[in-house]
């Protein structure tokens, strides 16, 4: 390119990469990631070509569109980890999560799908895990979580939270709520605890989450 | 053909309405009630014309498929109100609801679904949650489930139950039985037990649980 790009071109292009987000979000939000990349440039009223100028993959578009919620999600486990009391920290992490996930089915569906090719997000996301796996272990050690939790109980609680669905937007966190507080009171280590069965890997896949 | 109806051609009719049977209900636990019909025909290799004459309406063949689980979900509800203790009689409710929703999400996506007109159907459900809700007053009674506990929370848990995801059926089963055992520890009434946020009418829908 020897001429440089005319201004209200350049402003036209950032303009098209901000719908395109907005519209993957949203879309995602409300119907998780099941949705062809041709739905999304339909709904953002560009043509595919434009669409996959500025996300040449579907991953990259997932990654850019989840930038937001990576960065709050990342800040949430974080603050957790500076929590003197890592129990309290514990269940912020699960309170939080779970009204995310109210809030926004896309970006849950997105942290628990497997793209193999989205380097960025895997790799937060990995950091993620580890620490809350880290807020797992201290809260262990101060006695306050049962010890046969499993960082892999997570994923489960994801699941099973992305799974109720009620009338409305404020609904749907008010159940997450409830949830959330019922499933950290079956964490709590109590004095005469029933062991719980076998945990079970829950792989992250691609299909998991991405429907509902 | 001249001669009377030959034996063979009742026997296909039947041949027919018991494949069309074992297909919905095949087709319903693998994805839902968000199933054609005439998809169901043709899964079953029958011409539209022929499920309808079985089965008028969805309602109708969802009732008959379902009839069996049905019968087996009251008697599960019936065994337990019948134990002499309460709460040991809701724990057996909520494992044995996990456990066959991992087995037949179909079952129990039919179950949380509203089909105005399937008359039997709701009736029997309306006898269970009944029993349920009498059983749920028991344990509180005997001091056993917590007091906060209410009968919607029950839709809660099948809806969270189904939205976990396992690789193959028996580790479905598997992560269900460790939820369910999770979630019962939750519902223990303990003796300082933080009040739940308040509980969230979910009202069954024809949508609700009918996908993933």
């Amino acid at each position: 390119m020897t001429t440089p790009l005319p201004h209200s071109l350049r402003s036209d292009a950032r303009d098209n990469r901000e719908r395109l987000l907005a519209v993957a979000r949203t879309t995602f939000a409300e119907r998780g990631l099941d949705v062809a990349m041709r739905e999304i440039a339909r709904r953002a009223e560009v043509g595919p070509a434009t669409l996959y100028r500025h996300f040449p993959t579907k991953e990259a578009l997932v990654t850019e569109a989840f930038r937001e919620q990576m960065t709050a999600c990342t800040a949430i486990v974080d603050e957790a980890l500076a929590d003197p009391d890592p129990w309290r920290g514990f269940c912020l992490v699960i309170e939080a999560v779970c009204e995310m996930q109210a809030r926004d089915r896309g970006f849950t569906a997105a942290f628990v799908s497997a793209f193999p090719r989205a380097i960025d997000f895997a790799a937060d996301r990995g950091q993620a895990l580890g620490k809350v796996a880290e807020l797992a272990r201290r809260a262990k050690a101060a006695g306050k979580l049962r010890p046969d939790f499993v960082p892999d109980d997570l994923v489960m609680v994801l699941m099973a939270n992305g799974g109720i669905r009620a009338p409305s937007p404020p609904a749907s966190v008010a159940a997450s709520r409830r949830f959330a507080a019922l499933l950290i009171q079956g964490m709590r280590a109590e004095p005469a605890l029933s062991p719980l069965p076998p945990p079970v890997r829950l792989p992250l896949s691609a299909d998991a989450g991405s429907r509902r």
